[in-house]
């Protein structure tokens, strides 16, 4: 991990960009947080929309995370940003362009094609990412995960034991096999469904959300569309992770 | 109104027992409400179980109103509690149990029997006691509900103007013109679902939210049975009165 640049923002919040080999990523902490005082750290999936343009949506929930006491990061996922385009990717999205133009449904064979590549590539440098994080002196655990593809979420929630909670926004497509994952997912996760997301099958929400084996699994639908969640729903996932990642602030979410 | 007996409890709270002609209420008010700082309104919709078994429940939620500056009030819904049965509906529900028994559907006309006369005279009953209540000096507006028969919750947030936003419990039976009616209600809704609860049609409380026309409507679904609406879901429906009723606190349920 290799820091390219830092600077302070006027909240009390420094943001620096790094890369990790040839991925690169941003990550925000709290002025206080120091090696004496490590802060618990939350990993910001990305939309797959490139860093670059996710930007402005990224930093607003990590100064809101900072505010909270959290470190927050992100990295590039592949195929994303500046990062090489996959052919089999560029296919897969074309495939999903004609089938989408043509008003025909999107079959099991292409959600495959569009979304199982990049789960299994994204998830090893989440967990690489989270191995750089983690040896920082000024991050301490738990580790959270609040993610933009939630299959990327999915997967990380079963095979990455250092994530202790999760914020999921349902939204993308998945693939069959991911609800079989779903199953195997313990952590507490809190579930975003935007009600009226014009690109989003609320059935096949619904169902993933049915499927997850978590014993505290709460499903918050809102209206509005993809990126419309409202403000108090970004409170309520905040809450979320202070109830389930600050143990020691515990008191401050009950009882106000 | 006539009140029948006052007792305060220990965390500040005011519970006045009375009837309103021949149906009994609770109302709970802070300490602090008077003529001169009149509180808003939760009005507790009960279970249809009567007021006496359900007292520990309702007194938990309206000691929680009463700390976010609240009073609650609540009556006893027809036929239920010590409020003489009625022939119909005693026939409807050996109908429904022998139904159940039987395994067999629980048919529409068996829903309309159980659940719109109740209706019809349950509304008129909470709009008078809102009349009753709002008189009262320490009592302002805006008012709310929060309640236990959806289709009670759902009739009174079309036809009663005074009620600003409404958290509604599904997990009950719904007539198909309960649905239709849905459409018309547009204050802010909070709706819970416990996801798992076995006596609840998950899919038909499903469509109820998506059919309420409200712009600003929420669906929480959480684990557990009937009864097991965890804490913090109990936080969130809380936070959403705040926000809601107390147009002069809002900043406090914003940036924490």
């Amino acid at each position: 991990m290799h820091f390219t640049s830092e600077q302070r923002l006027d909240d009390g919040v420094v943001e620096r960009a790094f890369t990790l080999g040839d991925i690169p990523g941003i990550l925000w902490t709290p002025v206080s947080a120091s090696a004496a005082a490590p802060t618990p750290l939350i990993l910001l999936g990305p939309p797959p929309l490139g860093l670059r343009k996710a930007y402005p949506r990224l930093a607003a929930r990590a100064r809101h995370a900072a505010a909270d006491g959290f470190a927050a990061a992100t990295i590039e996922l592949p195929g994303s940003g500046d990062r090489p385009r996959r052919p089999a990717d560029e296919q897969a999205r074309a495939e999903l362009r004609r089938t989408l133009e043509a008003g025909e449904p999107v079959g099991d064979e292409l959600i495959d094609a569009l979304i199982l590549p990049l789960v299994d590539q994204a998830v090893p440098e989440w967990q690489a990412a989270l191995d750089a994080l983690l040896a920082l002196p000024e991050i301490g655990g738990p580790v959270g995960y609040s993610g933009g593809v939630i299959s990327i979420g999915t997967r990380l929630a079963v095979v990455e034991p250092r994530i202790s909670a999760a914020v999921l926004f349902a939204g993308s497509f998945v693939p069959r096999a991911l609800f079989e994952e779903a199953r195997q997912v313990t952590i507490p996760l809190h579930v975003l469904l935007q009600w009226d997301d014009e690109g989003n099958d609320r059935q096949a929400a619904l169902d993933l959300f049915d499927a997850f084996g978590s014993t505290e699994k709460a499903l918050h639908a809102n209206m509005g569309g993809h990126t419309g969640v409202p403000q108090f729903a970004g409170e309520a996932a905040a809450q979320f992770f202070t109830r389930h990642l600050k143990t020691s602030d515990r008191r401050a979410t009950s009882r106000r």
